[in-house]
């Protein structure tokens, strides 16, 4: 039984940590905490989830590592200095890891990692991303990601441009081009967020595709995080992938 | 057992034609025709099916409507001055009826017709087009029309515009606007020809998708045509629709 | 200003309903009226909706006929000798119409409708439907009925059993047979509900997908039906289909 | 410019292997030899290429490797028996390596991979793969071992069985079960070879698809074979998997 601690408890991703982590029956939530509580409560955990706000994180990071409480993070706006900041205060506090991942959605992560693992052997790859008409960016930043992880391994491999014959476009026909990638954004009711990525060679197709299909997409991920963020190598893990051994 | 003659019997589509006629068991092919040879043959059959050349279809279509043998007409080109020489023939020859389609795939006119009627019923639609990097045109004509007509349906129907908070996007990457209707192009190594249209509202998607799998998917509407142009309507049909029975 | 009540108000899809009603401009909930509740309020409305129990619609309809509110019906369980009922009783009482449906959801309709339409031109199709693992019965309903759709529109076109050289079958691999349309069940955890109609000719593949999202992916088929449903012809109306112009 | 013998030349497969080397820039086609032909000429190969036939390809092999030309090996029939007798030849030929593939789609077989490393996060997965009518067997062989490693992984992660609550099933319905994985047959006209694996859990769903548009889908993977079977460890390698670098 691990003792899970959540920071950001009444915000609607902190919600349904607690309902996973309470529903687990490997985990106890033994404390919930956010915005206008103390902390205290948090020491009795012994892993604590954090998605809260980045105002706020870096004291809570502090606040747990140097009590021994090994966080899991997917509060966002961790940039490299204060990644660098979090491994400073671990390797000051021997004994206690932490797990920053900008994206618990396994499928995602996997899909992400698919597409970069068979890029390499296609000549051809597009990525779609479908999501609800509220989205204020596009394409969105997985998609953005999963492009530049295409191009890098295309790169890497040493394969060409991609072929394309276009020379008559409506301007945008083609989409987005992401370090020569096409991406697609596409926006539309009743969608939640989805994405495809299509890889094409000489006579085969391979697709990969995530579907979010509700809120709680995340929690599996979170708690592979929460069952697993104290035996990580030491020090800092940052990104769900490698808790996947893939 | 229905005569026909195949004018373009040597092209790429005239092959493919002369093929399935020769293996259809109510047509006799009796003329197989191409651009060195005499029309004569051609007064043998009672329908003729037309895969030549803009530059020379009208007078093709001239020779035929003359001698009483009806038009299947696949060639490029009809403008509305075109039609409307095509209907004068066919009014000064009553008795032979003529048909013009721009696409004879069926299951692409069957996908332009659902995106249409759907098209009064959600908030949103978008067209996706994917065909082989050799396509020198983005999107297709096929995806341009198919993004007219929902958004004539839409109009008729008194829709609102489609919601879209996108605020911050990388070039192209909500693709090509057609009529206020999204159309998005992929090209891919391995592709042939393929179209996708969404439609999105509260809770539900409804996606109808096209694939053509090879070289010879036109073959049953052109026959379709061949079997049904002697019962249409008396004078020029255009579209494929119109044998549907939709 | 349609003046619109509810019957199983606080059900889980009453719930839904009477949130749209409030939502929509042109509609005024007027009564929200559940198992332990008088009826009396809902003589105030035009319209009911009446998602409530077999057991209790029959009632349901005879009072809010008698007193002239046109009834729109997502209750189970109507069978021949119910619908000749709810006949009988509304040609007692004219000027009252009543519209009876099974299904709400616009996407859904329209794909069995779609599908019946296509089913003619294609030498194969099949069903394929998809739902989350807590469902009872496979096939579902709407794919049993689907295929049921496509048989009968294959007979009436006079088209052969569709081609299928399977000769070493595992049990079960090429799914159920419901009049010759074969159906597979699909049950995943993350799914909602969906539905695949897949088919196939002469080198082209038409397929038409349905995907709910969420829970309240019925309520623009119910909005329909109550802005509908004193406008159509006098009497019954069974499905929703006859509200979508098709 | 590595050079490269065909054998089973005039094979359907064997023609497009020998189109693909005479395309590519780094390989030069030395001999394409088949079954009346001697062999006398692979032996100026550096790799050869076999697509035969059970009864003829062990003979062939003994030939190639007793001569120092690596071969890269499609025909099928191979059992643990036949594998362990060409490790033995390799044995007694130090220098020499071969590579034995039953499937050198690359997108294939990245999408078995892919399936069993994704395997383990999910608590459902089940097997849709759609094929031409003309097909002997359903499921597909490749569906069958996809299904086997889904199971194989899911035991290895010490998964449940999957959630399915189905207590009224239309016989078939639920499809073939292999090792408890379901696998769904669809056979339809117009169709190549195709396979779609479809993973869900809470909230989320991973697919991954494959699709062969034509029948030279398996040369890219040959042409790989054939430049790194040099380089490959000393011995057999079994699966174009080893090559993928995954």
């Amino acid at each position: 039984m691990i003792k899970v601690g959540v920071l950001g408890a009444r915000g609607r991703v902190g919600v349904e940590v607690c309902k996973a982590v309470h529903a687990a029956d490997d985990l106890e939530l033994v404390a919930a905490v956010d915005k206008d509580d103390a902390l205290d409560p948090i020491a009795e955990a012994e892993v604590v989830v954090d998605f809260t706000h980045p105002d706020v994180v870096m004291g809570n990071l502090r606040w747990c590592i140097e009590r021994g409480v090994h966080p899991v993070v997917g509060t966002t706006g961790f940039d490299p200095g204060r990644l660098d900041e979090v491994r400073a205060l671990l390797a000051a506090n021997p004994g206690t890891n932490a797990l920053i991942a900008p994206n618990f959605g396994i499928a995602a992560v996997l899909m992400m990692h698919f597409a970069q693992q068979a890029a390499r052997f296609f000549e051809s790859a597009e990525v779609i991303e479908l999501h609800h008409p509220n989205k204020a960016d596009a394409p969105s930043g997985t998609a953005r990601r999963t492009a530049e992880l295409i191009a890098a391994a295309r790169a890497e491999a040493g394969l060409d441009a991609m072929p394309d014959a276009t020379s008559q476009e409506l301007p945008g026909a083609r989409g987005a081009d992401v370090d020569g990638v096409h991406v697609h954004a596409i926006r539309l009711a009743g969608l939640i967020a989805h994405q495809e990525v299509i890889l094409g060679g000489d006579g085969e197709i391979l697709t990969i595709r995530h579907d979010t299909m509700n809120r709680s997409s995340f929690t599996p991920g979170v708690l592979l995080g929460v069952r697993r963020v104290r035996d990580l190598p030491a020090g800092l893990t940052v990104g769900l992938d490698a808790l996947l051994d893939l």
